[in-house]
């Protein structure tokens, strides 16, 4: 299933994605959800950010081809920083380049949705707690990265965290191919194969720090290929079994 | 004004802290808030974190005196990091030690709380959008935030973002005393005139960055002092004008 959220006749709803239609459901992914009768065409409807959530925690260096490119060890511990919820947007909304930066990147990232509330979950026991997988675009001012020495004020500005189309709830979030396009150049191109920490291996460890929410958002790390965004530019995230997010880059 | 949240007959609600008692208000503070007729004598409630934020945005090294304890150089920006709304928990709960750290610290630090939404906000307007401040620990794992070279993960903990008594609102945020205390022995005191970025300087810099909603936290940094604490420890903050925040430390 491909869950959207999706506003249409004036009203936020959520839906499933299928094909060029988009089915209501009533309630939430993360409560009761249940298919209703009316359907939209897709080209009539507004996909937001499929889910809004409580926390997005990101993960740092976590595909091996990344590593080898940055000449940097594969890190023996997942390295976690955290995203504002105020930088998500949805699809085809506009990633604005802030004034206190001259260099921001994309970052191509395959993210988790969790379902249900969890803490301390083994890995072997982590899918079910998951709902499902979408792309996100973990941008950053590198500039201002490098600066503070640490991602956080880099990779907190509003709009930083486009997500979408839709959250895809059967796939196999470990081998799944990964691709970044900039004005249709391909940019960044690997697979989930490549994560170092896997996702259940992520969930399990990220829950032995702190408890995920319903609706929580981890984002997996990126593959090689970043590189800058300019004003003006198109940035496109295909992950495969998911679709595609992109985005437009606008001035302050 | 101080204003809590409290838990009194079963149900969680807004009031004043006026001295023994706390006057029941109907509404928020950020919306309406209007004052109540009920008075519950301060013993027969039950205390809880003053706010539940959508986000808490913390500044490291932001204390002259702490900076020149530490040897370091006085920052030209707020260095500034994200702690998960996971993390809170009210007067009295208790931090839990996790089995990953040996080394949990405390951090006394003023804590701003906003009243309405802002972006890019001037410091000389910035008092505008903030409804008052309280207590906040920002009880960090030192040993794992030198392994990782970043804050993140040590100070996301369940547990790890004690905040209250209150929120105060008529104090002058840039000039009042802050102790930390550790089995009621002095280990931090200070003054927030040792703020190397005041109050209103760190709203206009964060806003600058991202959206502040009602409700969220700015954790201001803290003042030389910070030391281990230990299972079995019980840890207060007081800073003038706010009251005593007091949380023990329990074992995994």
């Amino acid at each position: 299933m491909q869950i959207a959220r999706f506003k249409a006749g004036g009203k936020t709803r959520y839906g499933a994605l299928e094909g060029a239609v988009v089915v209501e459901y009533s309630g939430t992914p993360f409560t009761l959800f249940r298919r209703g009768r009316r359907r939209y065409p897709l080209k009539q409807t507004v996909l937001l950010a499929p889910v809004v959530p409580s926390k997005i925690v990101a993960v740092g260096l976590n595909y091996r081809d990344h590593a080898k490119e940055m000449n940097l060890p594969i890190p023996e511990e997942p390295r976690i920083f955290l995203k504002p919820a105020t930088a998500v947007i949805g699809p085809g909304d506009p990633i604005v380049y802030p004034p206190q930066s001259a260099r921001v990147d994309h970052e191509a990232e395959l993210a988790v949705v969790m379902k249900r509330r969890c803490r301390s979950v083994p890995a072997a026991r982590a899918r079910e707690y998951v709902l499902g997988y979408t792309c996100l675009n973990d941008v950053t001012a590198r500039d201002l990265q490098r600066r503070d020495g640490m991602p956080s004020r880099a990779k907190a500005f509003d709009t930083f965290c486009p997500i979408g189309p839709c959250i895809a709830t059967d796939i196999d979030p470990n081998a799944v191919a990964i691709e970044a396009y900039v004005n249709g150049e391909l940019r960044q191109s690997s697979s989930t194969k490549e994560l170092i920490f896997p996702v259940e291996e992520l969930v399990a460890r990220i829950s032995e720090v702190m408890t995920l929410l319903p609706g929580d958002v981890i984002a997996t790390g990126t593959p090689s290929g970043v590189g800058p965004l300019e004003p003006g530019d198109r940035v496109e995230l295909r992950i495969e079994g998911i679709g595609s997010l992109w985005n437009t880059v606008v001035k302050w």
